[in-house]
C-alpha cells in the first residue's frame, strides 16, 4: 500500500474545505493524482448514512447512534474510496476524519475517548500521513459561517460551543502526525502553508 | 423501569414473526398493553438506517459497516421505542435482537463475538427478560421461505449457510434467559408454547 492520505479537519468556518480544493488543484498542476473526499460520506453508501445523521428527526439522534453512524460510514468510505485510491498510489485529501469524531461525538456528545479510539481501531485500516487542524478565533469562524449561511444542524452552534470545539481540536492537534494550521491568515497564505507541509511529506 | 421485554429470534423461515403477532394478539386479549417491533428498525430513524443496510450497493456493504449500522439502529430503537414502552409498563415483543448480530454479522460476517458484546454493552441499556430462539430443520425453513418468496438480500441463502445459521442460533440459545423453541411444530403449538413461557415470566 503506497499513496498518501492527508486529512483537513477543524471547526466549521475555518476554511478547510476551501483550502483542500485549492491544495488539490496545486498538487494536480504538479502532476500528482489526487482524490478529494469528505466525511461523513465519501462513498455512495456512506453518503446515504450521512443523510440518516443529518435528517430532521422529531426524536433527535441519540449520541451513540450518531457515533456508530459516523464509524459505519467511515468503514465504508475507507474500504470503497480511500484504500483503493491509496493502492493506486494516489494522494487522498479528506475533509474531516476521526478528530471530528473525538470533538463532536466525544467532547460535545459525551462519548468517551477510549470508546471512540476502539471504534477507530476496528474501522480504520490505514492512518493518515498527516492531519491538518485548521484553527482560528471563534468570532472569525462565526463571521465566515454567517457569510455562507447555515448549512446543516452541525453548523447551528453558538460562540461558547464553538470555543469548546476550537479547544478540543487544538488538543487533538498535539497528537503525532498532526499539524495545527493558523487559519486566521489570508486564504492564499493558509493554502501555501499546507501545500509546503504536504510537499515536505511527499519528498 | 418496569415492563417486560421479550425477543423472538432465529433463522428466516422459522415462523418467529407469525408467532410474535399471534402472541401479541393473545396478550392483548388478556388485557396487556403490547408493543410489537423489529430489528433492524423499529423507529423512524432506525428504519432509515435499515434501508442503508438493505440497499443494493454495487460495492456491497463491508461487514464492519453492516455491524455498526445494526448497532446504530439498535441504539435509536432502544432509546425511542423500547425504553419508553417499558417505562410505561408495557410488554415489548421484538423481532430479532443481538443474537441475530452474533449470528449474521459475527459467525457469518467474521466479526468477533467480543467486539459485538462490546457494542452491546455500549448500546443496550436494558436486556430482554427472555429471548425465544426459533429452531427447525433447514429444509423446512427453506420450504417456508420459498412459499413466501425472497424478501431481501438476507434471505438469499443456501442450505449449507442456513445450517450454519441454525447451529449458531442454537449455540446462542444456551445463554441465560434464552429459550430454544421447537418451531417445526404446528403454528398453534408453537404459539401456545411461547405464550405459556411468557405467562410464566409475567407471573
Amino acid at each position: 500500500m503506497s499513496g498518501y492520505f492527508f486529512v483537513f479537519d477543524g471547526m466549521d468556518g475555518a476554511g478547510k474545505s476551501t483550502a483542500l480544493n485549492g491544495v488539490a488543484a496545486s498538487l494536480r498542476r504538479m502532476g500528482h493524482s489526487v482524490v478529494t473526499t469528505r466525511e461523513p460520506g465519501g462513498s455512495p453508501l456512506a453518503e446515504q448514512i450521512r443523510e440518516c445523521m443529518l435528517g430532521d428527526w422529531s426524536d433527535g439522534v441519540p449520541p451513540q447512534t450518531e457515533l456508530l453512524l459516523v464509524f459505519a460510514a467511515r468503514a465504508a468510505h475507507m474500504q470503497h474510496t480511500v484504500l483503493p485510491a491509496l493502492a493506486r498510489g494516489e494522494i487522498v485529501l479528506c475533509d474531516r476524519f476521526i478528530d471530528s469524531s473525538h470533538v463532536y461525538q466525544g467532547v460535545l456528545g459525551g462519548i468517551t475517548a477510549s470508546w471512540i479510539d476502539q471504534l477507530g481501531t476496528q474501522t480504520i485500516a490505514r492512518l493518515p500521513e498527516a492531519s491538518f487542524i485548521f484553527d482560528l478565533p471563534v468570532e472569525q469562524a462565526s463571521q465566515r459561517l454567517q457569510q455562507r449561511g447555515i448549512e446543516n444542524r452541525f453548523d447551528r452552534i453558538d460562540l461558547e460551543r464553538m470555543q469548546t470545539i476550537r479547544d478540543a481540536f487544538a488538543q487533538r492537534a498535539q497528537a503525532p502526525s498532526h499539524h495545527l494550521i493558523d487559519a486566521s491568515r489570508e486564504q492564499s497564505a493558509v493554502h501555501a502553508d499546507v501545500l509546503e507541509r504536504i510537499e515536505g511529506l511527499l519528498a
